[in-house]
């Protein structure tokens, strides 16, 4: 790679595009039988960015003529009392998806909640069994976040097999998952976390860096190996990422802006798993 | 660490005897209920090599006062008869574990057959269930393998948070496992394999190496990091491991020997799982 060139800005909303796309003949046909594939998004609490999310989600789905069914739940709910309306709607023939908005308040066992969703409407990957399909390779709906930076990567033609790829970041629904899928591709995968030791000396082993923190800015230019595919996964207070971009943006061979890099690519993932799973439950019907 | 130091042998043998001791009072305790702890062994085909871990495990069972069914099944078995067979398994009360021999024949679907086993009687954890339940770290029958991995390192007090681990090899009841215990154990983990670019160089990097190949001797000294600790899961022909042990022993700050090395701490955990599976299946009852 030169690092004298000059960096390819990962532009996400061509990838989303992308994505898109070829839902629009899927909904046609699904209409043609009556389905109207339909999402159902769960937010508990008053968290602003959290409702933020939820509804940018909702939007996306109209703009698709995809349906969406907003339930809102008091900060107070109890665990049982949230895996009820997660049965209910695992149990509703006119819901495909669920997504249960990360985080819930921390009085509720999440992953309990999480594994009540029906495996066949988990679209975005959260349950054990979505987690494992994906670590083997297999999984219908991987987490989207994950999704989305391997959408990046295909659609800018960006080499993964025999690449070193650092994945900073270990949740179940990001670090982790993306983890193994850049392994299942032939990457060589470093996951490194809060406990590593001599973080930027790692990262600049990276011919690929995935920054999955939840910190403003946290990866510097000095961490970063000239050329190197930078995917920035962070979205934090004043429209900001994990990747101090400015910073980095001249030493990557290909970087992800925030925002409309990894963000608009994580939607259209979700969308475009909300039909797949529309199609999938009607065909079994 | 100081490479001038004698390298510690990793033997397995006082770590095997660790786990098992506990054992004793459990079997005593579930003996006082009418309860003896017995493991399923199936093995298809007639591999010898496979056939020798069965009998290993077999006698292992005996040797401690737990009951064995050794199951042996022609080579042409097809799938949905090895399937009846461990489904037989799960529904039997007298049975608390279920180990398939790794590998089948290649016209059976593994997979298919280890999804088949009961989660509660999944003592290897082979299912997918068991793999995701291990990555968040909440798995009651981790891989044997990894299990003995982890214990190993424990036994001997040897650091692992913040360590930098490299494991080569990605299986899914190796590689990809003991990736995921060792990174919910703080490490920083980079998982190579056979399309990983410069192997040598990345294994140098690594505080602890996990060779996982199924290559004899494959592992040379000039890859070792000066005092890295080295954990050979392989087992080759000719009794040795995935590790040049000779060339790489005076580099190592410590190592496990093959045979008696991580061989015995595997048997130890699959018998020291059925024992457990014994005592949850017959609360559960």
């Amino acid at each position: 790679m030169n690092a004298k060139k000059q960096p390819v800005i990962l532009n996400g909303l061509p990838v989303a595009e992308s994505l898109k796309e070829p839902l629009f003949s899927s909904i046609e046909k699904l209409a043609s039988r009556g389905i109207v594939p339909c999402l159902a998004t769960i937010l508990v609490g008053d968290d602003p960015s959290s409702a933020t999310y939820v509804k940018m989600k909702g939007n996306a789905c109209r703009r698709l003529g995809i349906d969406s069914k907003r339930i809102t739940l008091d900060t107070s709910t109890s665990t049982a009392a949230l895996i009820a309306v997660i049965e209910q709607l695992n149990n509703d023939p006119s819901i495909h998806g669920i997504l249960l908005q990360h985080p819930v308040p921390p009085h509720i066992d999440e992953r309990a909640a999480f594994e009540a969703i029906s495996i066949d409407k988990d679209v975005d990957g959260v349950t054990m069994m979505g987690f494992a399909q994906n670590a083997f390779g297999a999984a219908p709906y991987p987490s989207c976040t994950p999704a989305a930076i391997l959408a990046i990567l295909d659609y800018y033609q960006l080499k993964v097999e025999g690449k070193h790829a650092v994945v900073i970041g270990r949740s179940p629904i990001l670090g982790k998952p993306v983890s193994l899928m850049l392994l299942n591709r032939n990457a060589t995968v470093t996951i490194c976390h809060s406990k590593t030791e001599n973080l930027s000396d790692i990262v600049r082993s990276g011919d690929i860096v995935v920054a999955a923190v939840g910190r403003a800015k946290f990866v510097k230019a000095g961490w970063i190996k000239p050329g190197a595919v930078i995917l920035d996964a962070g979205y934090n207070a004043g429209n900001v990422g994990d990747v101090d971009y400015a910073e980095c943006e001249p030493i990557a061979g290909a970087i992800t802006p925030v925002p409309s890099g990894v963000g608009p690519v994580t939607i259209a993932a979700l969308l475009k798993h909300t039909v797949e799973a529309a199609e999938r439950l009607s065909m079994a019907r």
